[in-house]
């Protein structure tokens, strides 16, 4: 689906393309343990809702084979090891919905299998199932989103997309990039506005990593200038990413994120979010509800390690914004389309 | 007025206080020719809007004072070497009006005394007049934006502010920042939160300076974030300067400024310009006529000289959007406040 190794698993062992390193270097980091894993997830080395839940998904597996290794190890022990891992691995990053999802479906599967009697080894064996269609229904998600999304993409499109939502943080084609590739692919000639994405630059590092690999013709811009970019007539449609939907519709995603489709809404330009099913949450009603991650203020007043502020000076970090449902033009899942009201339209794609 | 040494000018030599190396190092640099003169404004070495005029100005007396002391210097070689200067100091950065404004003033005054046959030194103490003259005014302007502008910061206000507009960029107190600090001296306890303003990070680097050397309570914010800290109600008031304000009441001002404008108007937060008269160019009718500077991408595809993008990675970097007035709630300015509707109320501020 890509070439991109951006997570492989073998019996127990995670190799992951250490996104902090990108795009200067690609570097694969071994990770054999959740100590290792959770280090990563929440240095973002691996990083993107979608692939944090096959990341957790595996991560569960992993715990349990390790815990299966052991000598005398028995079911209870290694489903306990897998609980402690998800557990962990959940706590990582609050606000992407999917890490819980992908954590809570495993675990489920986990005492499925448990209560069933199965051994150690059947135990592990079913983790690792589980991981391994999680991570393939999403690469099929983002297929099936990508083609969906071609409705919003006009030949010769100039699309506007903040931070990274492609081959890096899903098991496929992306989820807003993956629409971006598609029309690409399929000869539509769109252009792209990539946000840079402060404060860890992921626009400016990782989407335009993947826009040059595929060919995409491409331009990054500061976040501060996306929305008068919009404004001044040069952006067709926004195509964003999203870490978790509430049931009315209200779309936490990236910081920055917001402030475009402010702008979207107030030129009269598509707004649209890619996500998969699993990104949405019915159980939290809104926006209001949803827990905004605060990331380490030395994220801000440094850029990539080295100090830009005064030593005296501090920052406020929120990694994500909330963007209320009236600003939305369309949320595109792999179960199809849903527009406003996003409480019924939401609910019918989820019973689908 | 300010204890820092933004700009300081002696018999024909400029010490300017180089703001690329701020916060890390206080250098000053020493600037005799014109040539210099652009360098330090194109690279913001020198910069905001009214130290532009300031620095302008400056420029102008400085290059008439080279050409007198030439052998055999006359009064025209003296006015047109002030010209060439003028012109080429304002070709330096094409947005902000309150450069061309000084430079005009000056030139119109160098012109008068030509006419009225003005020997080459009298000619050159006229436009150190001059020059003076406006950074005197410039430092007045500022304290009474400054008392003004105290109607819209109650005690405890917390207060959001974009790029830099204190006494790095003013002969006094500041536009926006100068507000800040009055109400920080008048015991309002206010705190601030400072957009950290890519590209060249103003906000992190300068304002931050400033409000730590001033005692002020603040936090570096990304551009992205600013919006969602309106809408989650944690912002009281948005103070910003102003590059160019149109006779309609649309407002250029730093790249970045236009999404908080529009986050301020959808939580119904007052979102304040504060700019002094020569800000405002009551010949650009609206700000579809203003041109808006794009500067080198390479301050995009790195930060600070650090490459973070991918090699074959280009960018877009307009330094400026617009506001328009609809989104503006007050102009501050040293002759007291404009509102809506603009067009009268400017007009009327102008010809006070």
């Amino acid at each position: 689906m890509t070439d991109i190794p951006t997570l492989r698993y073998n019996e127990g062992t995670i190799d992951a393309l250490d996104q902090t390193a990108l795009p200067a270097k690609m570097v694969v980091r071994r990770i054999t343990t959740t100590a290792q894993l959770t280090e990563a997830i929440a240095k973002l080395r691996i990083r993107g809702a979608p692939m944090l839940g096959i990341a957790g998904a595996w991560g569960v597996a992993q715990a349990a084979r390790r815990a299966a290794g052991r000598t005398g190890s028995t079911r209870a022990a290694v489903l306990a090891a897998a609980e402690r891992a998800g557990a962990r691995l959940i706590a990582t990053r609050p606000t992407a919905v999917n890490l819980a999802w992908a954590v809570g479906r495993s675990l489920d599967r986990a005492r499925l299998e448990a209560q069933a009697g199965a051994p150690p080894a059947t135990l592990v064996k079913a983790l690792e199932q589980e991981a391994a269609a999680i991570a393939a229904e999403d690469a099929a998600a983002c297929m099936s989103m990508a083609k969906t999304g071609q409705r919003f993409v006009r030949k010769g499109a100039r699309i506007l997309t903040h931070c990274n939502t492609g081959s890096l943080c899903t098991g496929g084609y992306g989820t807003a990039l993956g629409v971006i590739r598609l029309a690409h692919e399929s000869g539509k000639n769109v252009e792209v506005l990539a946000g840079e994405t402060r404060p860890l630059l992921q626009g400016a590092r990782l989407t335009a990593w993947e826009l040059g690999r595929l060919g995409v013709p491409h331009a990054i811009v500061a976040d501060g200038a996306g929305p008068s970019l919009i404004a001044r007539g040069t952006v067709d449609v926004v195509l964003v990413g999203a870490d978790r939907i509430a049931a009315n519709g209200d779309v936490a995603n990236k910081i920055g994120t917001y402030p475009l489709a402010l702008a979207a809404t107030e030129s009269q330009v598509p707004f649209i979010v890619v996500a998969p099913i699993s990104t949405i949450d019915p159980f939290t009603p809104c926006g209001k509800a949803i827990e905004v991650e605060e990331r380490d203020p030395r994220e801000i007043t440094g850029v990539l390690g080295r100090r830009i502020a005064p030593a005296g000076s501090d920052a406020r970090n929120p990694a994500f914004d909330i963007t209320p449902a009236r600003l939305v033009t369309a949320i595109v899942t792999e179960r199809g389309v849903a527009i406003r009201p996003y409480r019924t339209s939401l609910k019918r794609l989820l019973s689908r």
